[in-house]
């Protein structure tokens, strides 16, 4: 992983500061973690008010993209072209140090600043769409009912471009204070990743359909 | 679960209006998201820009608390005791229907608006420390180096109370239009859980220290 290298030239908010071995800007590190996470949580703030709304989300080239009912709160405000912080977090173990002042977490994050933009033009939209559900389940748009327009009229994609970005990861084993190496307590690292459960069938499925075999091609975390 | 119970009656900000089901503002459903995740978004709001940032936090009673360095922005910034959103979300699982449109997540999530509190007080701060590391790994604290007064000097704790807050919950099968149970396509649920790995001992851990027992104690989602 380069730390030298800077696609994304750190501003006053991308700048990390205390750890700032933890920072990442370079194009590499930052799309790799965003091709990895499913959930961000995008922040906005309405009135003087922040919200922070957990959604789906996925990476093209130099965009993040998520989507939602264009009767939401969040996507009819989105319209207005505002300022968001787009984050995402992904939880990699937990490290447990001699102190609890040590103790701390593994993970890979983003955040990226900007302003959100909707996507108008509906082909562009369906596109989008597309590239979504081929991030979740490789290969299994086609066989899919394709959208009605009343249905890509009832779905708002935003999407924001990776532009004032940084990415920051902790990884490896708790650093104690060095006289506490000779502490008699264990210390290490608990690795947590999201695991993919055996697919549940609906039970109204119509009867002979198969699991189909893109479904272990899904890839979270 | 209840859906009748009110214990955090809605407000403009929490009332959940589209797919008004799947809100909960009982305490029971609110405490038991709370309990299960570790992981939590903190939206606020600095110059008209918001942030996100996600931190570990815990729950107690009414409250939910997060920390960090007292040199860190956010933490600086929450002194101010500024208006947040806390938002925690666990995802379930891949909802996969016969359209993208019904495609969806399952999940669990909490969202918690009001004026975050700098815990001042060193014996609370302690405390509150002390039930942060209960909550990650139950039985460890005592094990550990104590904090120093210098530590405790360099942590900020914060506090949330419940009060405006909400949960909303998706879970089960997809939900298609009549006509599309027709077509050949197979759907479901791809469960999605946090797993934990076996734990990684320190490469510099002292001779002789085995893995403790209350590591198998964590639970997380």
């Amino acid at each position: 992983m380069s730390t030298l290298q800077v696609d994304y030239p750190p501003t006053e908010r991308t700048r990390v500061k205390r750890s700032h071995e933890r920072g990442r800007y370079d194009r590499e590190s930052v799309h790799a973690i965003l091709d990895a996470g499913l959930m961000c949580h995008v922040g906005y703030v309405l009135d003087g008010q922040p919200y922070v709304t957990p959604t789906a989300y996925w990476r093209e080239g130099e965009h993040v993209y998520w989507h939602g009912s264009s009767a939401s709160r969040m996507l009819r405000h989105l319209k207005e072209r505002p300022r968001v912080c787009f984050t995402v977090a992904l939880m990699d173990g937990l490290v447990l140090a001699r102190s609890g002042f040590h103790s701390s977490v593994n993970y890979r994050s983003v955040m990226a600043f900007g302003l959100a933009e909707v996507i108008a033009d509906p082909a562009a939209k369906l596109a989008a769409l597309e590239a979504m559900m081929e991030r979740i389940v490789p290969g299994r748009w086609p066989s899919l009912k394709p959208p009605t327009v009343q249905e890509l009229k009832a779905t708002t994609v935003v999407s924001l471009q990776l532009e004032e970005v940084v990415a920051k990861v902790r990884s490896g084993p708790p650093i104690d204070e060095p006289e506490d190496y000779a502490l008699d307590v264990w210390a290490g690292v608990v690795p947590t990743t999201i695991a993919l459960g055996r697919p549940e069938s609906d039970p109204d499925l119509k009867p002979g359909i198969a699991v189909p075999e893109n479904l272990s091609r899904i890839r979270i975390g």
